[in-house]
């Protein structure tokens, strides 16, 4: 049997940095890591890869570089089973047994029941193997089918899309990108898509798949037969709560429940990243957060709790960003329809701007909407289209914001700066406009 | 006579963002907007109408379309001197009685005593008409001669390198930049414009011109005769203060002396942008800020206090970025020079990312630097150098961070969003680990 002080059962973003600041700030601690595969993948360069825009090779850091170089023992191993009152985990191949435990299980691909989905060229994307399975399909590949419109579907579509392909998404909801944008915001998303020449099915689900030994035929529920030739699942994921849930780890209504601490129901065992539930820091209301910067986040929170420092984290905004045909996308905190479903009276401020000064070549239109309690005008949420350039800061500003609990009219003081090929005009800064439109 | 309830006296950001915010607050309000020349020209486009990325008829907005059309009355005019106790400005042409005044006179290059100074072929950048005049003269010219290392200095330089020319900075001090951004960054500059082919002659000036009509060479202090077809004098600006001087106005050490509400020592008489003295929000001393988005934040405090709603003004941590070689630098609140004059005790945070993830193609370092009062960890400034994607916002960031005072813990808990082509990856934001750094 094998002893460890901490025990780290996952090799994604949330356990690599889970011992990565164990080690950094304790380097004594004895610290493993438990995890099925070589190599450490990173997910959200998949579409990238899928598209040939990144080696698939290059998005899979070795675990020397990302692991065993900072004195973490690394064990290619799966973990079975926790003992929780021997605190001793079972893996395939050994025991070990440790003082701490962190669950950073993550999560997988969902796939729904759906009859045929056995079939051959009907794929998830999650692991390296995924990406070189597609890429493969790929290279025969006309009609192509995503199933799901969420932030990686319509990435994949962007990113897939060309002139010999034919890329249909299916998407249950009225809307796509609809978890994480209000209904305007989506339907831009949608005409940015449909102009580029992909298919958007929307408010309909896929009820089987028609084929031999490979997928041939979509069937959906408005009694459509889509040539497919290759079909992606990309419904969201499932966080990985098995081994948790067998060993009488508490599970909670998104994930492993844990306290502000990161701590599960068990003393000594904590879970982070995709497979535990995080808090919103608004409405104090469990909630999904599958992102890697919160899983980042909470995997500092669980090391600095680990090592005797009492940290906690007072909850996700959810902060996001995607890419899709030279645009970005991004939202942080709720969303309008989130605010009202939470109770809030709200008052939504608007804003339309450029990335650049109005005058210069290649501007690109900004579109803002920000949402603000209406009595104290506290900012609750925000989302931006707009091009490439300074969506993902202007989110995490938001962000920082939300978290200060920041009113519009902090935000239309905002000291910012100008220039002509960096930002909009001197008066145009469309946070500060948005913010202004509701004082 | 003339009669109005506001006369503002100048065009550029700041007396046109104080018409109109007047007139949006107040449409009833007479609003009358005196300046010299017809057009509104966008003065941080300049360099770039000088290279040819932008058309000079393009950098030039109507005044129709940015004054008039507002409800704002135009008078193409020069104002002459303002009688105090009678409420009237003279002008070139006429006599206008105001109930309000706004001076916003803005400021103009500063051009040293050289021995030579008036032939033909040296230049300052401010005017339309300076665009116009430099871009002919570049049609020949081969030796461009850059006196001055400020941000226009290196952003002209940078924009006008090309292999047919050859360009040389004269710059004063020891280093490029020096007046905004600590050493290492300003070495930082001066490598990237060294290996652009850029002659950069530091801890020089420029002691006289030589030529006949036509400038031909320019001398240093260090006894250089350096060929010069053309002489462009960039060695920054200075406020206007003129007319509110000669009529008994209070004048500060850096332009009009204001208080928190930009009233000048005359009660009914305000003063905004280029012309006025900031405060600086951190050491609460007089400053430069002879920015257009200080000049655009001043005029809007000017409008409410005007129409009368007591806003005060609580200072400036000058936020700036500029572009250069496909680069972006960038710079809010106090130096770590500055900061150290100015008696802080402090802690410096550093950290180098990339501004997207480091497995995908074009990915570029990020720089930045982060200084901390060292007792409490309160951020007192950052830079930043890096692709120019993201620059901007991160420095907005940081400044709101340096309003509310916020710490390297606050910014060390930022919960920020990673995208494989927007961001770093997701434990490389490069603002949380400079704020980790110092924790």
């Amino acid at each position: 049997m094998k002893k460890t002080d901490v025990l780290i059962i996952g090799g994604g973003p949330a356990g690599i940095v889970a011992g990565l600041t164990i080690k950094k700030m304790k380097p004594k601690l004895k610290v493993t890591l438990v995890k099925k595969e070589k190599g450490v993948t990173i997910l959200c360069s998949e579409p990238y890869a899928l598209a040939g825009i990144v080696n698939p090779k290059d998005i899979v850091f070795s675990d020397k570089k990302m692991i065993t170089s900072t004195g973490i023992d690394l064990v290619i191993d799966e973990a079975k089973k926790i003992e929780i009152k021997k605190n001793i985990v079972l893996t395939k191949k050994n025991k070990i047994k440790f003082k701490k435990l962190v669950l950073a299980t993550g999560a997988r691909p969902f796939v729904p029941p759906i009859p045929g989905k056995e079939m051959k060229n009907i794929f998830t994307l999650r692991t390296i193997k995924d990406v070189k399975n597609i890429r493969q399909s790929l290279k025969k590949a006309k009609n192509i089918i995503i199933v799901g419109g969420g932030a990686i579907g319509i990435e994949v579509a962007s990113l897939l899309n060309n002139k010999k392909r034919k890329i249909t998404i299916i998407e249950l909801l009225p809307h796509l990108v609809s978890g994480a944008y209000d209904e305007d915001f989506s339907q831009d998303v949608e005409n940015v898509l449909s102009d580029a020449g992909i298919k958007i099915l929307t408010n309909e689900s896929v009820k089987g798949f028609l084929g031999e030994n490979k997928v041939k035929y979509v069937l959906t529920s408005k009694k459509r037969k889509i040539p497919a030739d290759i079909v992606l699942l990309s419904i969201g994921v499932r966080s990985n709560i098995d081994l948790a849930k067998s060993s009488g780890i508490k599970i909670g209504k998104f994930g492993i429940w844990v306290n502000k601490y990161q701590q599960t129901s068990v003393k000594n065992i904590y879970a982070i990243g995709d497979c535990a539930q995080a808090i919103d820091f608004i409405t104090g209301k469990p909630t999904p957060s599958q992102l890697a910067t919160t899983a980042v986040f909470q995997a500092k929170v669980a090391a600095m709790n680990i090592i005797g420092k009492k940290v906690k984290y007072d909850g996700v905004v959810n902060p996001a960003v995607s890419a899709f045909e030279c645009l970005a996308i991004g939202r942080v905190g709720l969303t309008e329809k989130q605010a009202k479903e939470n109770g809030f009276k709200i008052i939504v401020g608007r804003a339309e701007s450029y990335n650049r000064y109005a005058c210069h070549p290649n501007t690109c239109l900004v579109k803002i909407k920000l949402i603000f309690e209406k009595k104290t005008k506290r900012i609750l949420g925000g989302q931006i289209i707009s091009g490439e350039h300074g969506v993902a800061q202007r989110i995490n500003l938001l962000s920082l914001a939300i978290k200060k609990k920041m009113t519009a009219g902090n935000l239309a003081n905002l000291n910012y700066c100008a220039h002509p090929e960096l930002t909009p005009l001197p008066f145009a800064e469309p946070i500060v406009m948005a913010s202004e439109s509701v004082l």
